[in-house]
């Protein structure tokens, strides 16, 4: 028999992560979307007024926002996603708890652990939180069903630790991972820049060796790595070109025998023959993998969509995780939004 | 209870049009895809060698068709989902009726009724047939659940006649509509050609008042129309731009409750209020209509997904009428393969 | 012998149809680029920063505009191409003209000649000037060398224009042609706009019946236009489909030879018997005609660059008019810079 | 007073980079494309038929080429230019060679010394020729003006080199830099192929460290390269992304002025500070190199139009060489054919 759905609450839902949640969240056999919030200060409107393509298939209303709307909040759902501003989520985050919500951060507000890297990354104090907070990368965390908050990964991250993660103690003592990556246009959100418009948008390498996912990735995978991260000229996915050192002895097949092992039971993590294709990941919720050895170079291609496995999807794969459903509930078809 | 799922084939699984007949089936409540047949003389191979993006999703095997299987075939499934090539579909689609078959045929085979019309656009005969086949665009057909075949309308006809066929009757007697349509260039099917390479696709018209689909865009609306389809730099979907001369009196008001009295309880259609984007309509079985009054000229701004709405979603849109089942079962939230 | 060059000064210079028409200036056998000026309070900077493409190949200076200059500017330069918004354009070409300069206006304050009709298209009043302002529809337009200010044509109305007014005399009395035209997301400007980044960009038509180039259109063409302008998903270039009535009795073949005499001596419209890809005529100073008959029905399928023949290239073919320099000179193969 | 025009001729200009040479020479103030040969045995037609975008603009035959017309050829050029499939230059360059011509070729035919890498990597043998051919990275190579054949370096290479080989002495003994680049679509060719159809490019790495340029790219900079290309969604360029190991002691100061030093009188060589866009390279004979250490990684970010810097437009930098003409002789603004 069917179960009760649990009660959910998106705030941030205009952006393009949030509107991906909502509707990963709307399709859902168990959750089911009671709130979705705008941050700012917009009057109410149907989410289908601004992504007209949810009309007749998502009646939700998009409401502001306000801290007066905390105790209905409170008892009328159990778990909030945030799709905000790091600096919102940082400062919203601890009221929720303490009324007792359950909170998925998809913001860069609780990921890194160290107070200074995180000042230096983020341009904020990390508020104290009384508990630690558990960093979800889905594959590698065991989430109990009563932590008050969990801190999503950034997509970038998701997509490089996925990759090196299973295979970090193979690498040499001293390698220092290249993590060559390009990201959509959606991963710089909504907001009308001039670097995101139609007609200035062409590949390039920005922030580099110096972005801010480079300390959160660094500290999921258990060594420094070289970040340079790239805006490509299209709207989803991340591509990763990942380079590292693999110790002497140790074979192709070793390396592959280790992915394989790692990822047998993780059914939202593939690992591919061929180098994938973006186009292959987007609109899912996968991490495809593929991996070659070149003497004792290792070299990945790694492919996740930014929005879903980098952001939405695997928010909402923890929350199964959380509520011992199945990792991908929800998620095999439901495609995307934006 | 949920019934005994309705066993279906698709042939011409390979092309874009099939794969996401597939994938719509593959998700259905109610249909379930036996056969995946490829056209060609290829291997077998799993759809997802194919299209690695249903890896771990739909683990089809894509099997070469041979007349051989015609009687497992007919011992096995109910229903045979044709994505062929016109020719091919005009030759097979006698052979699976007899069978016993129910045949949805998405090619231009069994559009037209008048045999000469078919000779002219398709370089060869039509096959006879015991009984009239439907032309089945989707809301305004009513299918009886006995026909053996049913002729699924193309792209093009499905965007034009959806604005036209509520309003014919306020048109001026003499009033030749123009439609003018953008297609993407997933409508030229997946081989290789010259002119839909990357680096040749720029927007470009084609076929100006001599595209095939003319007659049975005139045949679905019941008057002449004049069609100049382009090809656009972009995968799916169709914007068609239509223009048509009212009748004097008539206002803009009684055209809107045209248009909202029929299409009042299709789920499938939209009316909508700023003239649409493709990017909403793009993965959805949706027709998006925007309509405005200019003096007694009427002009129509229609989006349809030319591989959902304008074919497979479509297709199985009418399997659903067939089969007694919602309009929208199935269709709501799949997503999009290519 | 090379005559003593011709000093310019381009005002709007870091827009894009301000860049284009750097570019051309400083590439062309007489005309010399002596100053260019930025609309906005910015700093002083290298035209190669904000348009690093022009690095080594152009060292001009970007320098904001103050009314101060204009006494400098009246002294040193000739000819000012104004690239600026409308109402900019308005209040300062008067000044221009009082100082003696000769004024290439590319807004759209001086092209319409109805007051009315000007204040209800933009918003403001069009400033009164002592001489009737010459639409420079450049292969209709014969500029005698001593007119202070030209209105240099909208990039709609010059494609349009273009097909329709050779053969204007040959259409039905009461024929109203559609224009229904697809254009570039350069044709928007540079500044960061919501509908106009990245994500957002989709086919839609816009403005339906009444965007403010219609009046200008149809004062060109010399009858009523139905205009219906598009936003595609492609940085330049404007697409134009264009459907109309011809008397009884005309011929294709008379059409075609309207057309051919028409242009016979003019180097910049090209009469082509395919409809034109938009790739054939970005970066060029063209405007490609595809003309059909099909019964009485026209059916013309037009291109130009929006930012050249559309604006920039048909400014400087116009200057070279006004100098009896040939009309392409300057203009077949500088290339693109945006 | 200007010379008589050096007469040439290409062979393979109906391919995406022999019609950029096409145009190059067309417009070159000291060369004049004599011939224009297609590689296939397609009727003769004018070049703009093909490509119309050059119609009124250059009015070239191509013509289909046959060993016939080598005497003729012989009589009346001096220089011939190969844009053709590697094979077909190995065997014809001899002939031309032999025949008094100067061979400036533009395929892997003459790249690699090495006859057993050259077999490997090309898969037939190379021919042997009786002196030793000039490998033309143009900004190290000084040509003497009576070599018979010039091999002109590829795509990749030419981006990979001209940032590694003047920091190449700087760098760890045992560094092998890592060359992760990504091109555009028309480094594939023209010819129709699935992989390179409209909808089916999407991001994706090939070839991963087994690429033919890998050879090529290591005798070029002197050491072994890692090199990873990948396939993006775009037209035209090359944007390379290097990382390598520099000697302890080494500051950023010193790769620098190093780069500074090396280039400063090289004109088509731009040292950015800021990582470049692909946009602001492409229709340009220009690399532009950005250079950031990060500890004693070196990190470049390189742009090339692969069609231009990367094939053509390098062909004609080492014409002019060869003639003793400016480096960017011709190459300032031409802009783009395709």
């Amino acid at each position: 028999m069917k179960q009760e759905p649990i009660q959910c609450a998106v705030l941030g839902a205009s952006g393009y992560t949030g509107i991906e949640l909502v509707w990963l969240l709307h399709n859902h056999p168990q959750f089911s979307v009671k709130f979705a919030f705008s941050s700012s200060a917009r009057e109410a409107e149907p989410i289908s007024t601004l992504y007209p393509q949810l009309s007749g298939r998502c009646e939700l209303i998009l409401q502001p926002w306000h801290s007066d709307l905390l105790p209905q909040l409170a008892q009328q759902v159990r778990v909030v996603f945030l799709a905000l501003p790091h600096e919102a989520s940082a400062e919203l985050a601890p009221q929720l708890i303490a009324a007792g919500l359950v909170v998925f951060d998809l913001s860069g507000a609780f990921r890194l652990i160290d107070a200074q890297q995180h000042l230096q990354a983020y341009g904020f104090k990390q508020p104290k939180l009384d508990a630690a907070v558990p960093y979800g990368l889905a594959e590698f965390t065991q989430l109990q069903g009563d932590e008050p908050l969990i801190a999503v990964p950034g997509c970038y991250p998701t997509a490089a630790a996925l990759a090196l993660r299973p295979v970090s103690h193979l690498l040499t003592h001293d390698s220092v991972p290249i993590v060559n990556a390009v990201s959509g246009v959606t991963g710089a959100g909504r907001k009308a820049q001039l670097h995101t418009s139609f007609c200035e948008v062409s590949l390039q390498a920005y922030a580099v060796a110096e972005h801010r996912h480079q300390p959160e990735m660094a500290a999921s995978i258990g060594r420094d790595i070289l970040f340079v991260p790239h805006l490509g000229n299209f709207k989803r996915g991340i591509l990763a070109t990942i380079y590292a050192q693999v110790q002497s002895g140790i074979s192709a097949a070793t390396i592959e025998d280790t992915l394989q092992a790692c990822y047998a039971d993780k059914p939202l993590v593939r690992i591919v023959n061929t180098p994938p294709k973006l186009q292959q990941v987007v609109g899912t919720p996968y991490c495809d993998i593929y991996c070659k050895m070149h003497g004792q170079q290792l070299i990945f291609s790694v492919a996740i969509d930014n929005l879903l496995k980098g952001a939405a999807a695997q928010a909402v794969q923890l929350a199964n995780q959380y509520f011992r459903l199945p990792p991908s509930a929800g998620l095999m078809n439901p495609g995307a939004v934006v």
